[in-house]
């Protein structure tokens, strides 16, 4: 059995985390810390966990390295650097669900998330946790760094098309549509059920600290020199969980949609959890409670646009879940282990 | 492996049967039958079912008694009456979610239900099928009538105490406060998203259906030939799935929480989908997803009052969950297989 | 005009009473204060009270007492006890929608608020500030103490009968369902978004502190020295606003629905604000975003109990909107005056 | 007092109309027609309207076109076209809420809704009802066009900025999201609450019949013979009401955002119901209820691409408010009569 930890559990993903690995079939979680709820159970703030035996602890680097062999870090951003840099030196596996170690480029790092990079030289170890572009590389990290939900999102629906000598790359739009557990789970008005009910609205627009993360793997997979630009707007939706982005890409010639449907399944012909709809719209219900992510390609052909809707939940192949299916990869489980459970409808 | 089939699959207990029993190590299911989507494939009627390779087909009750040895109903009641008959006389075993075969007594049946039964001499060969209740007997049943949504919430409530002699049982009132799941998945106006969105209200005061089938058990649980009756009150909620009864009894001596704390423990001691909670309120959040009964007791002391508070999902332990933790005591797996998957949240 | 001040404007009942007090013929708003939201306009806090032009501004008692006649205290329990007497001394008139002035006994004042109450003589002095009940002394009141919402709607609901012979003024049970803004507008995490989307759950079980003032208006209805007990229970429900109670009372012998409706229009034959349904279920989104208070009763001839539905929007006729209509009764206004626009739908 | 009939008034749109007629102060609405609710009292479909003396009736035209000088036509698209026509021969007024008379070419029509048009000559004399843009032909109209929910978002945030050379007319991506209730009252599964709940989706890609009209009205506000072409993607969201335009524009040159705000607030300097944000996002929430329009714009300077937020309530700007506003105009009352009631929130 695989040892594990989770710091900073008392988060949403962090108990995303716990119910996935408390069913994992090959892991047994040796230790959750979390300052807040330390020394209570985790059944005590969290019924629906209601069998989960263990107790929330502070978190001691010192201690908890002795405990696991992976470490999963639920941490704010910022916080995590230390945390990486302290576990990597002890020699663990890592999988950080913070932004801290996604942006390979330190000075990117300090002009979207205001603060410099103390561990420059570990961005360049760390592996961006996108085991659909990367699980080659994923299965030899010591650091993963596991993507953000709206990237996740974003990256999927274009992965297939960056190099497609159709697609204009300096074209593209991401707008995108998030449940509000993507905010966390810190009280705050913007985000209570009186506020948010009836309410949907942009936020940080042309600000989002996604954008940069989206805009280096796209760079990665145009695979030039040319930096790939984008606009990402963000909006906040009264619903749970869920992020749909809906995609528009400009093309440069005339394409056939068939054509484009053909790239996209065979990019994706052995990734268990892409799946191409063809006959229905995404839907970020029907992917609630799964690892799965829901792509539909659309072809505007008056305005020769490319349109692609993707859908994750936000909480899994948004964060948790893909956490897990990096794990799997890491360790040479099946990828889908503990992953396929079908989710509840309605 | 067991071959089992769903006769009315397309509604939202059949299509959580479909969930339930595709996972369930110990089952095939070889058959679903829906009118209105015979011929279409599951995954593109329920895309979170996508990788269900079954058909919908019509009901043709000579060639459907072939492919399975345990059948699911999920008709509606009245229909469901003849085809419990004919599986009956095929020698299949049944598993009946409608309210059919549920009442005892066929006067009261008709009474309620508008119309006669015509098979009278089954009713009495049908089993309630509550596990916590009635367990040994449904081992051995043929024919297991599964029971109503509010009934399980209130009578999982009750049964502990209804041989107690501080109880008053003629004073009880379940107010039952329910997601729209419940009123199924056929298109009205009254379950639209802008009429449910923002909107409580009782309805069927005094005339609820499942107050006989509520009354019959808490009889049978009293034991003598004094028929209980109660008030019943359910109510429609802006939410997907849940059921929460507050139930009010009145006592008539003094009595101790604790006393009946250890009554409502030692009676649910081995019953592991019931929780009784202490330190917390039970919430419909809790159990979405699950196949438990969350339940909470208080003494209100200046009215000598008992209030029982329980939760469950509508649809897992109010209906298909139920449905499949019944099929397990029938067929002797263990009774928790394929129920204990920890629910997503929030 | 009267002028009127706002002591805590920038909660959800301080808000609502901007929005209709700006729509007030007869009334200008002198001045509204905020300690949190101090030098900021109403309009950047409250966007869709765009047009209005007041800035929150710190409370001093000394200036703000000339600034106007009637001042509306949206404070929190205890902290408005002193305002509301510094404002008496200095002979303005107070409509205080805090608990501290609801209660006559000092001594149960102190034992459902865990603290004294400074002013016991002021108690006396303050009118319960139900109109249906108490219009001839509200005309005359100097000190107003708005009724709390579930009280409001309580008592609405069984005010008519509460003389009657046939009620068991011992058997009351008053099970309220409530939209989350009756918690108010600090962030909690109880109250996020998704903590309360597809919850439901009873909180507060026999300690809820609109007990005892629901109790003691029923007292007052019954009018003798005995004292009415009642058993509350409110759950939390996942929609913003609205209150629907369900009051269930045992007769003490068979009655007659149609004679009880008789007395219920008698009494409510010139109140303009409560409505007694007769053929649909009260519903709160009916009367969302109104000062109404829908009621409509049924006869459980079986339990020989009677069932009283009764329905308000939780800051209108439970908060601001009663706050309103007592303000036009203390000044001679029409009772109407600013409360009559219908509501949107859906 | 002005007469005016609400022909198909038991929808969304229609219901909303009876609200705001019944308090408008020059207006008496003489009938309502429906037919699937005739001989009903308004006020027994819509508790809401609980003072609205009024009763549906079936449609008969010659009887209703001597009651009232105005009508407002709540028909489906295609059976509009006649009711229309025989109104206009009969001299009346008219404002249409359907599309029927919103598109000036007949072919474009009957390309975009399968149907030919009966009465292209007509089409011609109808002004489409925008008022922020044709407020002097609406005056002297006999039939408006009352425009869709989706084109007012969508125009009000282009239309300042449609001849400005920076604009790349060419480039324009509108992306809404817009509630349940733009669907309207026809219950139907999609708009169940149980499966909208949860559920953000796309529909309708590249097909939308909003999109010829948005097309048609900013052609013309760039007032060349050059046809703009837009890609317009609709998405729904699980709320009542609101729609958000997110539109993107390609700039053709560097630009000062300053000096696009000062284009929008001049363009929008006397238009009442217009708001430009400057420290805020766009809500839905925020305008929920009134008849407003808030618009906030971005610049995407790395993109060079301007970013337009606008936001309405789909049912009053989107429809029935900006109704009235037309007739306001049309019959010379204030234009914002009627229609300047603040909303609730939460």
């Amino acid at each position: 059995m695989l040892k594990v930890a989770i710091i900073g559990g008392s988060g949403y993903t962090g108990v995303e985390l716990l119910r996935l690995l408390e069913d994992h079939p090959y892991v047994k979680i040796t230790a959750v810390t979390s300052e807040r709820a330390k020394g209570k159970p985790v059944s005590s703030l969290f019924p629906h966990l209601k069998h989960c035996k263990l107790k929330f602890q502070s978190l001691n680097i010192k201690s908890i390295t002795k405990k696991a062999d992976l470490f999963f870090l639920c941490l704010p951003h910022k916080t995590s650097q230390d945390v990486v840099a302290k576990l990597y030196r002890a020699g663990k596996k890592i999988i950080d669900l913070s932004a801290d170690y996604r942006l390979k480029n330190a000075a990117v790092y300090k002009k979207w998330y205001d603060t410099s990079h103390k561990y420059p030289a570990l961005l360049k170890k760390a592996v961006y946790g996108l085991p659909e572009l990367y699980s080659e590389k994923i299965k030899n990290a010591q650091i993963v760094a596991n993507p953000g939900c709206y990237p996740t999102s974003a990256l999927l629906g274009l992965a297939p098309i960056m190099k497609n000598p159709a697609v204009d790359i300096n074209s593209i739009i991401v707008d995108s549509k998030s449940g509000v557990s993507g905010a966390g789970r810190n009280p705050a008005l913007p985000f209570m059920f009186a506020e948010v009910s009836g309410s949907v609205k942009a936020y940080a627009i042309t600000m989002h600290r996604h954008t940069p993360e989206i805009e280096q793997e796209l760079s990665r997979l145009v695979g030039t020199k040319k930096k790939v630009q984008i606009n990402f707007t963000p909006h906040l939706i009264p619903m749970d969980r869920g992020i749909l982005s809906t995609i528009y890409v400009k093309l440069k010639k005339k394409v056939n949609l068939t054509d484009f449907l053909r790239i996209y399944k065979k990019f994706y012909a052995n990734k268990p959890f892409v799946n191409l709809l063809e006959k229905e719209y995404p839907n970020t219900k029907a992917v609630m409670g799964t690892n799965s992510c829901d792509i539909a390609i659309f072809l505007d052909k008056r305005m020769n646009t490319l349109i692609i809707v993707s859908t994750i939940d936000n909480l899994l192949k948004g964060a948790s879940g893909q956490a897990v299916q990096n794990m799997n990869i890491m360790y040479g489980f099946n990828e889908t282990t503990g992953l396929m459970a079908a989710p509840v409808y309605p």
